[in-house]
């Protein structure tokens, strides 16, 4: 790993953050950082997560550049950076949508030197305060198109993500999106909107805070994920996600009728053929 | 505690065997078992939950009865327990509804024996195996209608239910019901059809299983519960529940429809504002 001596993070929250101590545990690299939010620079800075802070046009030296900002500002972004880096640095990015950032860099000049990278990793804060040095041990990982990418640089980027923990895999941008809309942001909407129904009617929060024992608090922990995070998430990832919330919607509404009916069988068995996801998950662990 | 020499647990699974475990270590009784499933008293009996099984003739000399059977059968059973009990024991449920058994209980000769109990505490998993004796640790618990009971039985109780850890409430017990709908069983059912809906569409189960570490997996929890213990929930709390699930739907179906119209600023301030259950829940810790 020794040709990795400057590393930029270019958005220093949660999965930049932890990217800043994860990578340079690894590489020993001197970590740059660069975010437009100056209250997240100097806490990231004083947090030792990076070393000191630079502007973009400082970017030329740096090996290796983690574009971590929310989805909607990744393309352009990542744009700049290849134009400014030299033509051996690794650029990647750490978005949880895919498709349309590698449209938009798939005629860039030095697409070869980009990654789209999804680490599925990730907690329910935000921040530089968020970060932690352990955040991609054991996780999967999600690279797209990545024949696009030059074989040498490949090598040495999943070399770096092994070393860090992640499990990487290869996947088409538009499946990536696809996949990524039922199992992960359907997830976040139904926890929301979860959260805001009992808000909603249990105004006292009395009754909440007393009865939230029940699954409730598990359930709705995504509730507490950052808008800013997940709002460009929503609408660039919109069309897979609206076939997901339709689905789930109509699943919700069927099972609203079984109860109706008082349905005993019907709902028993459908919990019944639910209850696989526990097999589907436990092959994970 | 020294009065309470004998306690029979009715349902050997989760909750009743997390009690047999809890309250014998408190009183040091010789702790009976009862249960319709001779797979479960056998088990039950195995792990050292309850002392010895017996027959419903043989409760006469119990002080304490356990009633932790399905929510559909509660009513019943505990109907016949009193019937048999004598004058000093404690009868009570463990149900998560309760209007109904209230209403069923409210004119028995014996009532003032009973206490209408919901210990807010479970885990997704059941049967005898899934009893621990700190289940209850810390946990809120609510007696509905607890004046229809004797003084001095209701302070023996709360002595009990102090020493395993749980902190109890007082309700009335449709308000309870109501409430419950939204905070727990609107959970369970949320994340049961989000587990159906991500299955339904993932039929390779290969794309879950890389790709659920993105909050999947904390959501989609509750989808591994009983569906023994939920369906008669969701039966007998019908109105409630489908008030909540119309709630529901309906926040759903507009966050679709903000997602549809690419309303960035709405999107962003509904989720901001449903943030504010990390405040909610943190008073409780």
């Amino acid at each position: 790993m020794n040709s990795i001596k400057e590393i930029t993070i270019i958005g220093l929250g949660l999965l930049g953050g932890s990217m800043a101590l994860a990578l340079r545990k690894i590489t020993g690299a001197t970590v740059f950082g660069i975010d437009q939010n100056e209250h997240h620079s100097q806490k990231a800075l004083q947090l030792g997560l990076v070393d000191k802070i630079i502007t973009f046009d400082q970017l030329a030296t740096s090996d290796l550049v983690v574009v971590a900002v929310p989805v909607n500002k990744i393309a352009e972004l990542a744009t700049e950076v290849l134009n400014t880096v030299h033509s051996n640095a690794i650029v990647f990015d750490t978005g949880s949508i895919k498709h349309s950032i590698c449209s938009r860099l798939k005629n860039h000049p030095k697409r070869e030197q980009f990654f789209a990278v999804h680490p599925i990793a990730g907690t329910e804060f935000s921040g530089p305060e968020a970060a932690i040095p352990d955040l991609f041990f054991g996780k999967k990982n999600i690279i797209c198109e990545v024949e696009l990418s030059r074989k040498d640089l490949k090598d040495k980027l999943l070399l770096l993500f092994d070393a860090i923990g992640l499990q990487t895999d290869f996947m088409n941008s538009a499946a990536h999106d696809r996949h990524i809309a039922y199992v992960s942001h359907l997830s976040h909407i139904s926890s929301f909107m979860l959260g805001k129904t009992v808000m909603e009617i249990e105004k006292s929060e009395e009754n909440i805070f007393n009865m939230a024992g029940s699954g409730f608090e598990s359930t709705v922990r995504l509730a507490k994920s950052s808008p800013q995070t997940w709002t460009p998430i929503f609408i660039e990832n919109k069309k897979a996600i609206l076939k997901s919330l339709d689905e789930y919607i109509k699943n919700l509404t069927n099972f609203a009728d079984l109860i109706a009916n008082d349905n005993f069988e019907e709902i028993f068995k459908t919990m019944l053929k639910t209850n696989h996801i526990r097999e589907v998950l436990n092959k994970k662990n």
